[in-house]
């Protein structure tokens, strides 16, 4: 099989340096497709325990400095490892983030990353939304991606429909609570728009809405520090 | 003169894009040395409208296409404001975020961003840090950078110094106190290290520590929303 640069169409990612194939290792080994190493990386403590790690559980790798040039923007990087996309189930009963058409994959990483520092796993993702198996969206989890569910749904509507039960809290601008006046309660999806354009005014009707305070000085806070806030104020 | 890319030893710096530029000529207009704009920005409503205040306020300004091309990384961007960098005071009395020995630029925008929506003003930049000034660190502040008092120390004890009589709260993750717990009193100064290493043992002496509590599936969170949540948490 011919190994190309990363595509959304392609059926596999990657993820780069040894942290981040230590990370899909410990949590995602069924899923490892192959590792490749840098010749010089060998020399790397980190990177030669994964050599030894993949050997005892007869994961494929390679030395393969070229193939690792062309598929990694930077280039000098000790270790790749290639791993099949797959779909994860959520859990019906479990506390749901749900990002609408979120664009940028660096956010999203930090969201996930976030989302796991809280004890969290569920990710809901409204499309159209950014391809969350691209690589700069796996390097800015730090390898959270690893650990969160996650799936994408066509409308919100469709996700109501499938998650029914639920105390839907939608963060918005112009919400109707202060976010410490919320009383949030089980099982709970915290709603969140994109960016540029936040949630339109129709997600007035599908539960609470609840806002962040903050200055006039700014027009919004940063999506995933409005989500961590959030999350830390509900998990409480 | 002779515009040249960004450079750290330079003693001017850039904002690329009507919206940063807007901000600019909002908060920092005495700073302004000349607005750039390129020909095709000019059939833009917001582009123009920078035209108008800067004919109006009369700040220098021309359409150079060619100088946008060289020192924009980026290369379509329709309006530029080159300013000259500029020393903060702080106010001895208001509450401070201490960063110690940031490196990242996204991060210490995205940090003058929460700042600003939280109502404060005041950051101090223990050495050696990251350049406020880089471009990309202007761009991620999206604008806040103009809202912000900063200054740079050499070493915390000579912020300390400087600063006496505060309530010094470092945040660690093996800090003493969880935050929920803390009652931060005014003027307080929130510190925190940086991204890869944290805050030394050092910290533990100077007033209380704390820690926001997270799971085991990740290392730490994020630096900016560490100090997200913390304002958050302190300011309300």
């Amino acid at each position: 099989m011919k190994i190309k640069r990363y595509s959304k169409k392609n059926d596999y990612s990657f993820c780069f340096g040894p942290e981040l194939v230590s990370e899909l290792l410990e949590a995602k080994k069924e899923k490892v497709m192959k590792i490749l190493f840098m010749k010089e990386g060998l020399r790397d403590e980190n990177v030669k325990k994964i050599m030894v790690l993949a050997k005892k559980e007869g994961i494929p790798f390679e030395i393969n400095d070229r193939l690792i040039k062309k598929i990694s923007s930077k280039g000098n990087t000790y270790v790749v490892g290639i791993f099949e996309k797959y779909i994860c189930e959520l859990d019906k009963k479990a506390n749901n983030i749900v990002l609408v058409n979120p664009t940028n994959p660096g956010n999203l990483g930090t969201i996930m990353r976030t989302i796991v520092a809280f004890g969290m796993e569920d990710l809901v993702l409204i499309k159209p939304a950014v391809d969350i198996f691209q690589p700069s969206c796996v390097r800015a989890s730090m390898g959270s991606i690893f650990y969160t569910n996650f799936k994408y749904f066509d409308s919100f509507e469709d996700y109501l429909n499938t998650f029914q039960k639920r105390n839907i809290y939608s963060f918005m601008l112009d919400g109707e609570k202060e976010i410490a006046e919320i009383k949030f309660k089980e099982p709970f999806s915290l709603v969140f728009g994109n960016e540029s354009q936040g949630l339109g005014q129709e997600f007035k009707k599908y539960g609470e809405t609840a806002f962040i305070p903050h200055s006039d000085f700014v027009e919004s806070l940063n999506l995933s520090m409005s989500v961590g806030i959030a999350l830390y104020v509900a998990c409480k």
